[in-house]
C-alpha cells in the first residue's frame, strides 16, 4: 500500500515536470515569434497551449483521485494540495505563452514588437524562457537553490517591465496607439509568466519548510537552510 | 463525528462567503475611486486587499485541516478541494480591484479614466460589481441559476473590453499614450475580474454536477437540471 501510495506521488510530480517542459517549450516559441513575427509559429503555441491545458486537468484529477482512495496525512497531503495548486500556476504559465503568441499573430504581417523596445523584450522574452527551465529543475530537483535563481530571474523582469512604461511614457515616444497598447499588454503577459514562476517556487518552497505563508525573502532563507542540512 | 464534519463543511462555506462579500466591497470601491479620480477611496482599496488575503490563507488552511483530520470522500472531498480553487479566485479577484484603485491612485490628480471612455469604464465597472454580487449569492446558495446570470454578465464585459481597443485603435483616438496605457491596462483588469467569477462559477457547477471539466454551455444545461430536479 506504501510502495502504491509513493509510485502515485511520483507520478504527480513527473507529470509536473513534464508540463513544465512543455511550458518552456511554448514561452520559448512564443517569445521567438513575437520577436521575429514568425505566424506559423505562433499557431503552434496556441495549438500546443490546448495540451497543456489537458494535463493540467488530468494530473488534477489525479490529484484528487489520491485524495480519496489513499488519504494521505502530513508530509504527503502537503505533496497532493501543493501539486494542484502547481498545476493551477502552470497552466496560467501556458495561457500567458499563449497571449504572447496571440499578439504576435493579431499584427502579422506587421511586427509586434514596437520600435525602440525590441531588445527590451528579446531579453524579458529570454529571461522567461530562463525562468521556465528554472522552473522545471526546481519542479525535478527540489533544490530550493532554483526557488532563489527564479526569484532573482523575476527581479530583472519587473525591471525590465518597468522600463517599458518608462520609455512609452517618455516625451521621446513616437509609437502610435497600437503600439503603446501591444507595449503594455506583452510587457504585462511576460511580468505574469514570471510572477507565476515565483508563485510555485514559493509552494515548492512551503513544501521544503512546512510553511504556507511563504515570503519572497523566506526563499533564501530556506535555501540556506536546506544548504546547511546537506540536502542541496 | 458526522455533525462536526459538517460543520467545518459549512464553516467553510461562510467563509468564502465573507471573502466574496469583501470583493464585492473592493471592486466597488475600486470602480468608483477610478470613475471620480477618488484617491482616499483608492488607498482604502489597496489597504483592505490584505485583508482579502490574509481571509483566504486561513481559509486554504482550514481546508487542508478538514483533508488531514476528516479525511473526506466523495462529495465532501469534492467540497474541500473546490473551496480551495474557489478561494484562489476571489484572492485574484480582489487583486484585480487593487490594480484598478493602483491606476486611479497613480494618475491623481488628474482622471485615470481616458476622455471618450468614461461611459464604457462606467459600465464595466457596474458590471463588475453585479457580478461580485451575484457570485456571493451563488456561493451562499448553491443555486445555479446565478452561475448562469455571470456569464451572461461576463458577455457583456468581454463586449465592453473589446470595444476599448476598438476606440483606442481607431483614427479618432486622440489620446496620449499615457491614456492608451491606461485604458489597456484598466480594461484587462476589470476582463479578469469577470473571467474569475466565471472560473468560480465553473467550480460551483462542478460541484452540483460531478462534472469537473465545465465548458462555458454546460453551465446552461445545469441550470436546467437543477430547475427540473426542483432545485430552484
Amino acid at each position: 500500500m506504501r510502495e502504491v501510495f509513493h509510485q502515485s506521488l511520483e507520478d504527480l510530480q513527473s507529470r509536473l515536470v513534464e508540463i513544465a517542459e512543455l511550458v518552456t517549450v511554448s514561452i520559448d516559441k512564443a517569445t521567438r515569434a513575437f520577436a521575429t513575427s514568425d505566424v506559423a509559429l505562433a499557431e503552434e503555441v496556441i495549438a500546443d497551449d490546448a495540451k497543456i491545458d489537458e494535463l493540467a486537468v488530468a494530473l488534477d484529477e489525479q490529484a484528487i483521485e489520491i485524495l480519496a482512495r489513499q488519504q494521505p496525512v502530513a508530509r504527503d497531503l502537503r505533496i497532493v494540495v501543493t501539486a494542484l495548486r502547481v498545476s493551477a500556476s502552470l497552466e496560467r504559465m501556458g495561457d500567458m505563452s499563449e497571449h504572447i503568441a496571440q499578439l504576435a499573430r493579431l499584427r502579422f504581417p506587421e511586427r509586434a514588437i514596437p520600435k525602440g523596445l525590441k531588445g527590451t523584450f528579446v531579453k524579458m522574452g529570454e529571461l522567461d524562457v530562463e525562468i521556465s527551465r528554472t522552473l522545471t529543475e526546481l519542479l525535478r530537483t527540489q533544490d530550493l537553490k532554483f526557488a532563489d535563481a527564479i526569484r532573482n530571474a523575476d527581479d530583472d523582469v519587473d525591471e525590465l517591465h518597468a522600463s517599458v512604461f518608462e520609455k512609452v511614457l517618455s516625451d521621446n515616444w513616437k509609437g502610435e496607439a497600437v503600439a503603446t497598447v501591444d507595449a503594455t499588454l506583452a510587457s504585462r503577459y511576460h511580468e505574469r509568466f514570471a510572477d507565476h514562476a515565483v508563485a510555485v517556487a514559493k509552494k515548492v518552497v512551503y513544501l521544503a519548510t512546512g510553511d504556507w505563508h511563504v515570503e519572497e525573502e523566506d526563499i533564501a532563507l530556506a535555501v540556506e537552510q536546506q544548504e546547511q542540512l546537506g540536502h542541496a
